[in-house]
């Protein structure tokens, strides 16, 4: 039994508000228990310049912690002139994510920025901010349809991510900031609806893990996002309503 | 009538939410309007480096926005690797406020921070962060209270803040951004609970103004903090319960 | 009595000395008491990016002190990699001041860079650098209605400033650094010769002040930039009206 | 067959040339065909702040590439004054890797240093930097071990890395810069000596990818770093010689 | 005949106005012709970091030129956030320079910094920096000799500096801005009271030199050192007077 | 007799390896005794915007030492967010010296950057640097001449440096580190292959110099330059004259 009183298999309480922002042009506050991630979807008609003149768009991601988001507080990056490796390796993981599942060419020349800002972190942000942020994109995407025509629409596919780890022997899913400090091993995984990886990350730091335990990670780690992405076509409302035009 | 149909000396709606953050000792989500900011009070048993050995506390503040708070999504002050001379002089303001209703001396050799996290932006954001902080920081000096034995209670007095400006020969209360943007005269006011003036920082930088609108002014501003003190005394429960022990 | 003998609304002895640098379009040295600060101005056939286009000029302002300007040496801030709060709140002020007297449609799409170093500080040198930075930008504007016809004269009115405090009950202008640092309330006002506020930033961070001593406050600070206005005039040499015949 | 005729689960030639560098505790200059990455570890008598007073040591790894390492020349990151993300990525990964085999309670309170500078680059030049820093910690620890009786060896078992990627339905081994730019699937694995994984990195930003083809990459990866440690084993000299300490 | 009617080997003519600041320990106004610089010398009782626990003193410099110093206005390097290359090598070079005519033993654990801030530069302004610091570090050493008896005087030598240059075929002494910019080599010369070379920097970017050349230009080199160091002396007052213990 | 066994006016042994790296239109590894620098030239066919629209090319020189290139390791100047003066200056002398042999009119529109990186440092990493990249150049303008007719040949001469000290009284030729770190008088010459000279930088911190010991110390400059570009005639394997037939 785990301290929240959760099985070894089972989510957090996830809760996707849509829309609390005004201005963007999808947003969601996304919460896996008490990890809670603002994601705002911000559409541009400019893409960077590294992909001027391709007639592609570009998906971008940024991620930043509130300083009392944590147990303690954090310096700012802002403060601090730099952002540190951790923030610089969460975002490039967000964006590549999001980017695996988003048809850039049907897209068109216009840049969509996912910004996930943590309000409050109990573990496993990164993976709460790509399942948020899926949302948002498709909020933004779906707002960009009304007005403009695509040949061709540019999601592809779902998009979830959760956290798996080993504690004790025991294989875990979602894990929350205690389990994840005493984890030997941790392992992200993000998956897309029709169940293929995007990307696997396990890290043994503490202790080396056999293929076998990847293999039991790898399985509840399915599980968990097949949960995920169910509750994410509950908000999106896939059949016939508002973004029902996602058909994966 | 003004185009959210609020008399000219009229507040936005105001709502303070106490205790969004389960870390911080303590914190508010704090609502002018569509202005949303999230305060919380940190608390840290050092003083900076300039302070120490005075046996005095210190009060610090750091404003930032989201960079979709506002209508056009903003670069984030992090990955420019610099604050913006703005946010230096809404953080320096805020910090100045709060410590004028501070007894550094009674609070002893420990620092507060306020963090305030501009959620939304509708105009007046550093009003709106100086009247949620005070009560974020009430929150975190009253939890302190309980494990600490002050000999003088460190808060002096109550203290918030409004914005007031000049639209076509109009005197107004708390802009919000669109009228903001086309006042001619915009001045912020922090007041404290007894009536004295903290801060009066007005500018004409559009069109010089008389004495005599500088009056008119400073007059409703006087009322719309009047208000607002009395937002916040009901939110900290001066009568019997929880903050009782403000009785300024 | 002050230490320095003057009276509580008696202003330092005031020195401007004109076109000290040979390079600039404009230059001052302008001196309130042991305040020295060079003022330049500098005249660029363009504008910044974000005002490209608009048929309008730019104002900007830039402030800084010497590393030895002050009792103890301070660090320089090209060395620290970054301007401190108080730099850039000081230079937006200086920037928003000059900018209220300056029709920017009449300057035409050009920009006017006043750099205001402080050689010597002893209190008060963003006044100090105000009603210096106003001559200085007086002359390169003059000096540019003599190579280029301007339907309309850009400066539209005199300016001003001056600083103001409260210590033991009593207001004083002008104040010293001695006087600034055991001052109680302090306010730097801004005002042009036609007698209206610019801007007004009065502070209570060691006590509130009431609505009566802000009132006599003001009522000084507009005798003593009466004086200073005087002053500019005397080396501007204007004969009669307000602006236009600037005849240096 | 693929360009360079390497079979499909082919290692690139591999060569590792021991203490280059005549300062360096430990130096190897590691070539994995046409990329060279020069590796020296650095040891101090101390440890960073956040390990003080532990009585452990630290293991930290910095990673670099020449300017011209790369076909196109890139701008120096000291000449851009920040770490791209993509660097702190790479020195993270390389030090969390590291330190899952040494034992830092046996290492002592020092710190060794892992430079990890990339003199030519042609694709996997993060996993020829693990396999040598491997071997330059190892030199290190020796050379520490002949002045310093450790009660336990502080290397518990050998460290090797290598990249698989799936082009065109194709799994295969040591991806040289060519077969990176075009894979689907790119994958890092760092195993141990005693064949557990260490990292596990899959992205499918190109194209996710389903579990039989992660299967399939975990299987060669596996083949190729046996064959990497197989080699350090040859150079580290196991049976009797220099480094015969590593038993595992 | 040069453009501002002067002999080849004719210095600009030079002022030293003696104690400009009031609060720097020693201080001058140095002026080579067209080229002004504030020299001041701060004395602080602690060395940095690297030169802790030796006994010693030390002797930094610091140079900067203010936006306007010249023709074009250049920007600040605090708003460029860095030194340039430019600035970091002359303040090396006026460092060592200083440091060579210091007996740092005898100094003691001190630093004094000389800031050479540039208010008008028209060519030569290293070198002007060095001639003024040179009287600013002796006058702060005279003022510290008052309160403190040093074993053995710090300062040991008289110290100046000019620049040399080739224009047409003509070695010429001293050259202002105009000449500097067509010399196909420039060479700056430090030397001491005593004849002595301390720095010799001779470059022929636009066109290499003979040693008949270089000859030629340490021979003015010379005679305008001597003449400038007169000039020194003259200030100082050698004989008998304010600064007489400089008796070399 | 030195402590390497050298003559006073003895090089060390010189070795020049070329085209080291597949990618750069030029490449040496050269090496000093010890001192290894690893230089490059990457032709790009753009000029920085300050040449922009003359008709002409750049040379731009970077240099950098790898953190362990000595006996204590250094901090990366990327992790400090900054170069050092040190190596700006260097940088700086790299780029000055080798512009003086190149005819950038010739050349065209394009820039030539050399990087220095010193693999190894053991005294004399500058001069090895200019030595080593005017090999690098020589070989990626004779590429360059391939496929581009230049009406000129772009290289004007050859091109060497050196550097000379005192120690004890006695002139020595090529320092390393341990002469170096005692040298009271540190001179680097740099020459062409006429004999003229492009830079020459001697410093007496430690000691002034007289006019006599600069004698003795240009003398023994000229005779190591002089061995130098023959060793450079040698691997660019010059026939006869002096630049237009490298025949590498």
């Amino acid at each position: 039994m785990r301290t929240d009183g959760r099985q070894w298999n089972e989510l957090r309480p996830v809760t996707i508000t849509m829309n609390p922002n005004k201005y963007a042009e999808g947003s969601v506050l996304v919460e896996f228990g008490d990890t809670k991630v603002l994601c705002t979807a911000s559409v541009e008609e400019r893409v960077p310049p590294f992909m001027k003149g391709q007639g592609k768009g570009w998906i971008n991601a940024e991620y930043s912690m509130l300083p009392r988001a944590t147990q303690v507080r954090n310096q700012r990056e802002s403060a601090r002139g730099k952002l540190t490796g951790r923030t610089m390796e969460i975002q490039r993981l967000i964006g590549r994510a999001l980017r695996s599942i988003v048809d850039l060419q049907a897209l068109g020349e216009r840049t969509i920025t996912l910004d996930c800002d943590v309000i409050q972190a109990d573990g496993g942000t990164r993976t709460t901010s790509i399942t948020g942020a899926f949302v948002a994109l498709s909020l933004a995407v779906h707002k960009l349809s009304k007005t403009h025509e695509f040949a061709k629409y540019p999601i592809t596919d779902y998009l979830a991510s959760v956290s798996v780890g080993v504690i004790q022997e025991r294989t875990l899913l979602d894990l929350n900031y205690d389990e994840d400090s005493k984890a030997k091993v941790d392992m992200n995984v993000v998956m897309t609806g029709s169940g293929k990886f995007v990307e696997v990350q396990g890290t043994g730091e503490e202790a080396p893990f056999s293929r076998q335990e990847l293999d039991g990670l790898l399985g509840i780690a399915e599980e968990g996002i097949h949960a995920l992405i169910a509750k994410q076509r509950d908000v999106l409302g896939v059949k016939g309503s508002r973004i029902g035009v996602i058909t994966v």
